[in-house]
């Protein structure tokens, strides 16, 4: 389907007062992001917020009216600030319930005599939710309509990413080259790049200095998801930078 | 001000592809979450959009809205994907030019003959903007009105960051305690400690799950702007803590 590219959009929104208090470096999100770049999902936008109900209530509402799907981490364990299921029934207006098969799922880890009023939280789901199976601790994960609830646990988020991830639609995949423009400053390159960039229009051309102690390096990433314009591209943008490396060399 | 406490808040929109596609992963947000919390800001959001400047423009405008301060990360180098100096100036309604100031930074480090359009393109700033001193690559960032344009790449963020926060406001400083559950289950204190954070509605609790190797670890974190109240909350749940111990002791 030239010209014509399926494309299905996501985002995530990571849901966590640990997070914005500089505690915990939120790794899950940039975990989704590769997976989802993987399997043909384009991540459009990454949204963190507290463990506020209001809060994680607006943000839903507003991915999930934007985005295909809309992936959340974290707040759905035993505990008082686990509020993230809540939230979710919330915000689509629908009761939530203790759930028969999330009980049962919880019972295969937990002994009847344990399963405790704050555990029994964990089986409390919205209702119309589809539950996501959890290997590790057995307390489930979820999807209503188009959105995705997992554990902020990045082990557990990764297992209920890959139980989850074969029922959604994907579209074509991003192809992507990557091109190093070693020591060439970004600045002498940045006018052809545009010319570049504005020639092949069904590329799109990025420009990522890294500095570190050895001093700066540049990467020219070019994405798209037509194999012919990209390989023409890539082609031209190495004759640039080939061409600015000779232009430099000495003598 | 017991109960009273200033509090200044604040936003971090992230502008980059690359994060959304899973190239690179954000650290600065991260850094920035730590910093804030260390000087007396509270991060209430984190945002990630893409290098499109419609998404720029509404993420921007709908946090500055919102927060105190919006401190943004990337797109202002020289390539034609930096647009977010643009967008900020439509977000503003201002207009964007080339600033003298800037060009006399730029110029401490290239030399005049090397200060060829892309890199010019570095020294337009919105009307009405303050420069922030970037003191390894020379190009500035910018402040206009509450929103703080910086850098992607990290090194120079944090110079940029150094260099911005001695002129903020500050509220009273968030005061965390952890406390180490070690292996007591969520699922054992969970009842407990929403009792406990009724009993202080002025201490926030929140229970953190550890997955290793080694098993699961909790840690119980306390944060408050008040002192005594976050002491007696933090003897509280080291009793509680020490009790379950105890009753989960072999004998």
């Amino acid at each position: 389907m030239t010209g014509e590219a399926q494309v299905v959009t996501a985002a995530v929104l990571v849901i966590g007062d640990e997070i914005l208090s500089g505690r915990t470096q939120d790794g899950n999100s940039h975990y989704i992001a590769k997976y989802l770049a993987d399997i043909g999902i384009d991540l459009r936008e990454i949204r963190v917020v507290p463990d506020v109900e209001e809060e994680i209530v607006a943000a839903v509402n507003a991915l999930r009216a934007r985005y295909r799907y809309v992936f959340t981490t974290g707040g759905i364990g035993p505990t008082h600030d686990d509020i993230t299921a809540d939230a979710i029934a919330r915000a689509f207006g629908v009761g939530i319930e203790e759930d028969p098969r999330a009980i049962a799922m919880l019972l295969e880890r937990i002994r009847p005599d344990q399963l405790n009023e704050a555990r029994r939280r964990m089986a409390r789901i919205p209702l119309g939710a589809e539950l996501i199976e959890n290997t590790i601790s057995k307390a489930p994960g979820f999807m209503i309509d188009n959105v995705i609830v997992m554990a902020g646990v990045p082990m557990i988020m990764q297992c209920m990413l890959d139980a989850i991830a074969p029922t959604l639609a994907t579209g074509e995949h991003v192809l992507v080259e990557a091109i190093e423009a070693d020591s060439v400053p970004e600045g002498r390159y940045a006018k052809q790049l545009a010319a570049l960039a504005e020639a092949y229009p069904q590329v799109s051309m990025g420009s990522y200095p890294h500095f570190s102690s050895q001093g700066v390096r540049n990467q020219i990433v070019l994405r798209s998801r037509e194999a012919a314009p990209l390989a023409a591209a890539k082609e031209a943008v190495l004759g640039m930078v080939a061409q600015l490396r000779s232009d430099s060399a000495p003598g």
